[in-house]
């Protein structure tokens, strides 16, 4: 069965069907959304692409943007970041303050928030202009040159990120954040608040489907050795304490966004995004959780 | 033996002894005191005062601050001061962020760092201007108008305060922060840079002695009865994880800080402070809590 | 007012009054008693005992019964028992496993299930017949001969007790647990078993109140200091994670078991003992909390 | 490069390296071994077999075992078994009680000792002997006669096992432990107790690489999908709180003991043992750990 006629069958099965959830409320922006949106978009690296549903409307990929944010920042100090952040899931939900004292300042993998600030601070220190120069390098990734920043939806994340905030100075208390909180944290709510499609999506993870092609940004290689890395971080640690559950359903390397979407990849296959805004109780896209395991199911294609 | 000669063989004991421990050294106001230094007073309700060595010597109190801007937060809102912030002792570091996490944002008393930084946000809200008040506050209950803040003190702890900001933070998340984070630090960073000598420090803690004069200030009375809950919170918890140590060596209510100072109170009888800079692993005065053991077992007057 | 008419006041307002609550129900044993049985004693050490309600209605002592135990481990062992349990309050429930394994099998103190398993134990390493001998010791300390185990609810303990079961074998994992683990689980359920009434309990609890009377058994002596050291233990953790508010509410030493007892004492004036089986979510009785604050309070006797 | 050359460059690289680590020493069964001992073995699916070193010394399995236990529990049990143990990585050491008490008696996976402990009680109330079958079970699935207990092993882990014991009181206090103790621990501890060499072992592990062939016993299928979620279960916790780092690292699911075997599996490629008896400080086989990540960087052949 050809991509395209799978992701009919999903449509068909799921786009009126209501598996449960709640759009993300903590900040209007994305309250905003259409609850009951579902679109995919399947990006083959051996054929063509496949597509069902609102695969061409635009979401907040949140949380998603800390996989580029990480391969951006792994490209400029190779093996040197793993001194500031770990590598091991943290059994814990993204936000937890509590796992970061214990552990003396170093989050326990780029994906948890403490780390994905630490990844920002990163950038801060090597980029001359971090938003400028991070939303040209998701460009590059995707081809694209018309992805942008939400303004509005980064200056409300502002606003309600105490507790984004309270990591932060967390971090600095251990001494590692080395730029100012107020920046870092300025440039954290900007690069979550980037908005792609489905299509959008599935096309900038490409490069993680290791399709050949080396990507190159400012003399910077992300090199296949590195997309591996991130492939196998994303598998245990891109679905915070639901990343076991995702890897034993799906069985495929990805990330979920609070905004709804969620990305996965298979390497030498295809890349895959889908967009559905109701979350279950471990802040994922129930109904794009569920999507992506029929999708593994019916191809017989996850990394098991 | 009364109280006098009792000191003295305190002095004589341990005024050259060197029971270890070292000055607290997370800014440098602190570290530049005599590490050596060491003195005692007893204000005593039914007599002559008595006391030994630098008893006349001002060092920054410290957290010892934090049982009088709880006695001036109390006697303001009353009883309804224990919906934000519990009674309980902590069993943990006094800055510990990780039990503020689980118990969703409520400290565990007024004495941890967090449970502090609250009692200073009532305070903000109810003072016209806080620090002027609360200083005022002071003056009166010890009657005594040159007790001064140190800017220089409050001003290093803020630019060390990343932990603190991390707590006032995730205070804020949890909604249990009214007031501009900033103020609230400010704010408290200043009631810990109060100074004061033993001799200061026991005339400021005679109305904790339940002398039977009910203090008042601004309209507002600190009563007999409150007075009796903060003796009882500053024996559960004065100490942080040393508090159960304290009850069973020494047996009185009492509050440490990190400048070497100890305050402690037995009801009806006398109030008594004493000042050695070193502090133990647990962050208090190694030689201030061997001078109370020793003093409550030659007098015979502990609260049990 | 004497203690008579303010314990017939109480008895007045609280006894047919509904504070909520429900029995301990581990057990069936626990669960046959009467839910409303209310009764309380005061044994005066300057004057007329005073009692109310079923004063003389026998009940299951449980924990209770560790402040004993600990007695008479204390008085064999000296102060080289406190190398294998603490004395710092634990804030967190009686039968906590979480804490003793972060702290390497130290029990926080002797009144959780932890620290009496290890008084259970040093105990059994002294004694040639721990449940005779230990019965001996609470008759003589009480001058009471009819005072007995109640075999029944030592075995249901046991057939309920694998959370128990559970807390021995890590402290056993940690080599702080010497004897068999069966044996001194038999002997620790027994322990927990001991039947008083509220007369008997108070009677029990005399020594407590530092009387001047120095108890002496098998040649050991239970020393006044050593009496001070239990009471201040019994203030900072008597109540497990409710002990900050038994000390801020009643203000004096005490312990609760989950048979629905509470005793207290006033060092040189009285031991207290009230029963009444509905228990709060914190495992202690939610009315004999409330007539020990109204005893102190209309008394004005607490130690603060 | 064939596998064979892949794995005479490993051996002429690592075999007398000192990779620091040392042997499992709690029982003295594991510590006779001999330190320096290193083998490994590739069963290909595709074609010749490749093999270096000590690949037929046997070696304690240990752990390794719990992926054996399992697929028989889910070939018995199918999905219900999730009812009584997670999936998820729980960011902690093999042997811990805490995360056991935070979550209710759930263990977070059925590698954790805890979660292997439930297995077996699963396997104990369907099985009519439970060693015997166990084994009858592991003989088939790796196609050898041969394999057997060490029972010298086992009764050692008994005589040690008091945290284990701890875990399993536990879990019956929590309800999620249906047989008696005593005779759970016992199966378990034997079911580690199986000793296999690197050849046996790799072999052992031939159905987990999908090779087409649906493993059958007694009537209960190990389906291509079950297996499929224990390779998902591999990668997520096969390594313990290292578990993220082997994924980083290597790219394979795969599991390791404490006797210093570590397995592993590419889908549709090859299953590959190897075996050296120093650990390193998470308890994984130090030079083991290298040797893998020397193959799949060699090869080219990780599931990223």
């Amino acid at each position: 069965m050809n991509y395209q006629d799978v992701l009919n069958n999903i449509y068909a099965e799921l786009s009126s069907k209501d598996l449960g959830g709640s759009v993300a409320s903590y900040i209007p922006e994305l309250q905003k959304v259409d609850s009951d949106g579902f679109g995919m978009y399947v990006s083959n690296i051996a054929g063509e692409d496949a597509f069902v549903g609102e695969y061409d409307h635009r979401f907040s990929i949140q949380s998603i943007s800390k996989v580029l944010s990480l391969a951006m920042a792994f490209s400029i100090e190779g093996e040197q970041l793993w001194h500031r952040v770990g590598v091991e899931p943290s059994g814990n939900p993204f936000n937890s303050i509590v796992q970061l004292e214990y552990e003396r300042g170093i989050p326990r993998n780029p994906f948890v928030n403490a780390g994905a600030i630490v990844v920002a601070d990163v950038l801060v220190s090597h980029l001359n202009d971090p938003k400028i120069d991070y939303l040209d390098f998701v460009r590059k990734l995707s081809g694209n040159d018309h992805i942008v920043y939400n303004g509005d939806v980064a200056s409300s994340e502002k606003d309600a990120g105490y507790l984004n905030a309270a990591v932060a100075h967390l971090l600095k208390s251990f001494d590692n954040l080395t730029n100012d909180v107020d920046e870092v944290l300025d440039f954290y709510f900007h690069l979550c608040s980037i908005e792609m499609s489905c299509k959008e999506l599935s096309q900038t993870f490409l490069p993680f489907t290791e399709n050949g092609i080396v990507f190159e940004y400012n003399g910077y290689q992300l090199t296949q050795s590195q997309v591996k890395r991130i492939n196998a971080l994303m598998l245990s640690c891109g679905f915070y304490d639901e990343s076991g559950e995702f890897a034993f359903e799906v069985g495929l390397p990805g990330k979920s966004g609070v905004g709804g979407g969620i990305v996965a990849v298979h390497p030498q296959r295809y890349s895959i995004a889908v967009w559905s805004p109701r979350l279950n109780a471990k802040g994922n896209s129930a109904k794009g959780l569920k999507a992506l395991e029929m999708f593994t199911t019916e191809t017989g294609y996850s990394i098991f």
